[in-house]
């Protein structure tokens, strides 16, 4: 099956990707874990659908498994849900030598991640994203996260699993609007990577489309993820090249205040930094009518408020008086801009009005 | 000045250790960090002693001061506690590119390292630990850590900090018992090594004999301990040898519920673990002699107690159904043994009335 290793200083770890995943997944464990308790972490979205199943066969693989269910949805992405899945994690007698398995989204993985590395100082994770936007982007890269009431994502570590597996079919059982926002990730990555690549997305012509590809699409956004991370863990160099469509979509998806999803913020955000800073190459229109295929949006009012730029100099990424603005070139040529924080801000402002 | 330099494999950095240092804490830093905004972490006993003095020479060369401070006392180590300095950062408009300072014993080492390891998944920061475990043990590592309240550590990272200031005169503000406490964990690393610093350490006869030779007892405590950590920083090896006296040590801790200090404690730990493995060298009584000179515990009724052998099973370091003995055969020759829990129990059991 489709099978890409990532290898860092540190730690090497494989990403599996392969329709019906989801039926060996004790098999595939059990190639990385010796026998051993784990922790099925989930939420009440994902777990009715696919918990009974994989708990069922992690344990005729010989492990012990405890099902912990979080809330669905950002506010599991809390300091309180993390003690509360600490405080069961004792209580279960859980040490080092033990495991923790996300099943879920985004949020399930960021929280699980966080968890696994930080309880004794870091044990054992594995990754089982079930939407989308997990399987091409959150479970990738060793990011893990909390919220704080001030912001999203603004605790974490730099934690990788020690494997990812990602059963393309389980998307079958997403909501659309869930599937569309992580293609929003996709045409990302296809816009930065052009050639191929690009030409794929170009043939996404509605929602269901999404699907019918959604093996291709996976891996090469992870081909591409991995390789920047690979050079890149702590997000010093390369890896911003990442945040293309992000510097204004996490502010727009921040001021929505949870109307937005995040892949749609993207899908905003990389059209207005590219109207922003395209010189006459037309990379706002190709963006455009491929997200507005799949139906993400494109222009929000809230790009027009006076709140925007605030939200973007609080960013974590945005660091000290200077900002890294990702744009590209032409498709598959990226650029990254350092810009004084003032000098961007005038340029906004300037144009914010005709976004 | 006696200088110790860290080589891990993803980072390099120095420990400084000299008498005075803490008048050139500006000029230190300013050698590692860029001008930036700086969170110098300190608690009600230590802030009042050495905060001022800190800060006033961060803010003359050129750094942007806060001064954050935390209640004294374990306490401290709280989830709760790294909350509200998140938050503090949060508003402050911390980034990535700004750092944090410990500035105190080990209580504001953990948490400062554990918040720095984790705002933002990771800002830079500094130690100057003022106690002397502090100074000789946990400010040396890389591990952070906040308690859960169903016990101490059960929550952190491993994170390096990016300098370590060590000035042993600030020891002659640390109450006596704080003092003797850091002794404990000089007498172990002593006993590991052997040879001169075990002939170093019983040259010892009285408490303030520690400050007069402080200088070397430090600087010989952390060159073994880094030797160790850049070989292990993960825990999984030879870094088990400075749990030397902490298996029995902690569960004693933590039985004594806050009336034991950690030296204490670990000093009771050495001499019961000693006493349980060896063979007639008289390990035992030789450290006996020296721990006692500095008026350290090495006894205590609650090694008798039956809730000993449960509190270490659940020790996060006593993994699945083995457990890891560190003992010594001679001075200068640590052995580590692993043994099936069950065969330790019996063997605690049947020596536990004879402690």
């Amino acid at each position: 099956m489709p099978t890409i290793s990532v290898n860092l200083t540190t730690q090497e770890y494989q990403i599996k990707i392969e329709n019906g995943l989801a039926t060996s997944i004790g098999r595939e464990v059990q190639q990385v874990w010796s026998a051993r308790k784990i922790a099925l972490v989930t939420d009440t979205n994902v777990g009715p659908l696919y918990q009974a199943q994989v708990a069922a066969q992690l344990t005729q693989a010989g492990f012990q498994v405890t099902v912990l269910t979080v809330p669905a949805g950002e506010s599991a992405k809390s300091l309180e849900q993390a003690m509360s899945l600490y405080e069961t994690l004792v209580t279960a007698n859980f040490n080092r030598s033990d495991g923790l398995i996300a099943l879920g989204g985004g949020v399930v993985g960021d929280l699980t991640g966080f968890v696994a590395s930080t309880y004794m100082r870091g044990l054992p994770f594995i990754q089982i994203p079930t939407s989308l936007l997990a399987q091409v982007d959150s479970s990738v890269g060793g990011k893990t996260a909390v919220d704080l009431p001030a912001g999203k994502n603004l605790v974490g570590t730099f934690y990788q699993p020690e494997l990812v597996l990602i059963d393309p079919q389980m998307l079958e059982t997403l909501p659309q609007r869930q599937l569309v926002t992580g293609c929003a990730e996709v045409v990302k990555v296809a816009a930065l990577v052009g050639a191929d690549f690009w030409n794929l997305v170009q043939q996404i012509e509605s929602p269901t489309a999404i699907l019918d590809k959604a093996p291709e699409l996976i891996a090469r956004s992870i081909a591409y993820k991995t390789q920047i991370v690979m050079a890149d863990v702590q997000e010093s160099g390369q890896r911003r090249l990442l945040n293309f469509g992000h510097t204004i979509g996490h502010a727009v998806e921040s001021l929505a205040d949870g109307e937005l999803t995040h892949g749609e913020a993207v899908s905003i955000g990389l059209i207005a930094i590219s109207r922003l800073f395209e010189q006459p190459t037309q990379i706002a229109a190709q963006l455009q009518t491929v997200l507005e295929r799949v139906g993400l949006p494109v222009t929000h009012p809230l790009l027009q408020s006076p709140a925007l730029f605030e939200k973007i100099t609080h960013d974590k990424k945005n660091q000290g008086a200077l900002i890294n603005i990702v744009y590209l070139k032409a498709i598959g040529q990226p650029t990254i801009l350092q810009l004084p924080l003032t000098q961007f801000s005038a340029q906004l402002k300037m144009k914010q009005r005709s976004f």
